[in-house]
């Protein structure tokens, strides 16, 4: 394998010593880079973006050519998994993903099997395998999936959800058969995310989109509990490199220090927390990544300044912070603004970092 | 004025013995209830409801004729301050509130006045009047509005949003202005809420909605600010009765302590919160209000005792809960569910108070 030309993402996530704070943004291939609308429109649709490797590959690598990012992250879709366990993801325009069959039956749940990587999730490994091998060794790669509770939201409601009503009546009313689900989620999240890790993924995320929307109990319980049979079962180690995990609820700022003792190497946060206040809480076990509200990306390249050296001066000196948005980068902004905070990141954070 | 008959929601916010923890539960007049739906229908429209001060008082009435509630909630909606200062509420079908004008510019801010409740607010401060008198003393009336940063989201965006991205930009690129709107909405409030306390409501209620979709820095300074803005200047006792003032951010148990601090008498818990850390870190200056998630109302009666009887336990023994949902109450429940829970509070909760 070629030797890593970038590293400060990987060394961030290790809390070890940088030269400047590294900085990503979740979805940076995404719709707001008119090179993204372009082959998106050319491939007619979302899942054919995502199911071939040269398609995915290509977009996955397209902002990295416009920002000196510190990571590339595989373009993919949370609800792989789901797809694979032959619930048939589609996503019909202005109402995202949905889902052909939805679990609806604890009989349902009993018949899911955990897909085989190596079978119907084939197109996201030689994905990864494609975008390591172009990327040459100039930043890492990023392999992520959705947490099991989120991605049984979208299973049993059959797709987006304001309440949560299906899913949480399943949680309620049959806890059972709801352990059952989270269960083989996580065990198909564990050996998929190893999966792209053994393809040349060099850290892995888990995305808890919805883990807010649920009660501290429950979140526990069903969200949480099963991120870390997730971290458990994760490869932490390969070629001599440890591949960091980071753990991302939505939500989940009342969490933070249970999210920490599962032992993942970093924990995501979203733009409402004080991450001068996680870092007191948790910076002595994990590394941060994030937290810029992305509405601020809507502004312009001065506010943008403005708040990001806000938010690595509330981080302080020293080890430990990957920045990113607190959410997705949204489609309304323009490429100049994303410019202007990668560069940003890089120039005012080198005073926090001997 | 008549004695109160049942004045357990008053004593418990103000953290004084009670026999039961009373319960009432946010939008209790609504559309789950099926003498609702028929006087909203022949009504024809929403806003006609909330504005004739005779249709607006027997839907308050509704849920007491069939539920052992301990409080009234005045009928009416929080976007009634920016109809009142000229911006044309209305509601379509299936999208919400929306407003014909909307706050766009620095101008249209300084031109906004502050709606006299004698004048286009009249229809509301009637209704308290008149559902108080038909109240006959059986249960404390609630009075309530939106908050300064809630309303404003409204006000900028137009209606619902999901990314705030309008009325951000404003907080970021122009926070002079935007603080001229939020003092003009919080004096707004405080005038409305005195107005309505002056017609007969025995405690008010600010819901800051959208107050989680901020950063911790934005929500202390755009929202949390302009809130105790509020309580300062609320009428806090009247005809030698103290009148409970209790607030609500959707979102905000990572702010309880900051919330607690403004002097509010109760502090409003979403689901998310865990109400026995809650009381730990408030429960010696404040009253707690909720906090079961809504979707436990739309499972069996048997659930739905077993949980209210877990949100007891958690806050445990002793003085300043007040039982309800920790959002409200969505339009797919049953009634039956609704008096199961009601009266599970009533039964379970004795043992909690000596």
């Amino acid at each position: 394998m070629t030797e890593l030309k970038n590293d400060r993402f990987i060394k961030a996530l290790l809390r070890q010593p940088v030269d400047r704070t590294p900085v990503w943004i979740m979805r940076q291939a995404g719709r707001y880079l008119p090179e993204y609308r372009e082959i998106r429109a050319k491939a007619g649709d979302f899942m054919t973006l995502c199911s071939t490797p040269e398609l995915a590959c290509e977009v996955t690598l397209q902002p990295l050519r416009r920002f000196e990012l510190d990571a590339a992250i595989l373009f993919s879709d949370i609800l792989t998994i789901p797809d694979a366990m032959g619930l048939g993801l589609y996503f019909s325009e202005g109402e995202g993903p949905k889902f052909k069959k939805t679990i609806d039956t604890a009989s349902d749940i009993k018949n899911l099997a955990i897909p085989d990587p190596a079978d119907k999730l084939r197109y996201v490994t030689d994905a990864v395998s494609l975008i390591r091998k172009e990327l040459n060794g100039d930043v890492p790669l990023i392999g992520f999936a959705g947490s099991p509770w989120t991605l049984a939201t979208y299973m049993v409601e059959g797709g987006s959800s304001k309440t949560f009503s299906k899913i949480k009546a399943l949680l309620f009313s049959d806890p059972t058969s709801a352990h059952l689900l989270m269960s083989k989620l996580a065990d198909s999240v564990a050996v998929y995310l190893n999966a792209q890790i053994e393809a040349g993924a060099q850290a892995v995320m888990v995305f808890d989109s919805w883990g807010g929307a649920l009660t501290t109990r429950h979140y526990k319980e069903f969200s949480l509990a099963y991120m870390q049979r997730i971290v458990d079962q994760l490869i932490r180690e390969k070629d001599g490199q440890k591949i960091p995990v980071v753990l991302f609820t939505k939500g989940g700022g009342m969490w933070l220090q249970d999210i920490a003792n599962t032992g993942c190497d970093g924990v995501g946060l979203d733009w409402s927390v004080d991450i001068n206040l996680a870092r007191q809480q948790i910076g002595d076990k994990v590394a941060l990544q994030g937290n810029m509200d992305p509405a601020i990306m809507a502004t312009n390249p001065e506010v943008i300044k403005q708040e990001a050296s806000r938010i690595l001066a509330d981080f302080g000196h020293g080890n430990g912070h990957v920045f990113n948005l607190g959410h997705g980068i949204t489609p309304n902004i323009t490429p100049d603004n994303v410019a202007a905070l990668v560069d940003a990141v890089h120039d005012i954070s080198a005073q926090y970092h001997d």
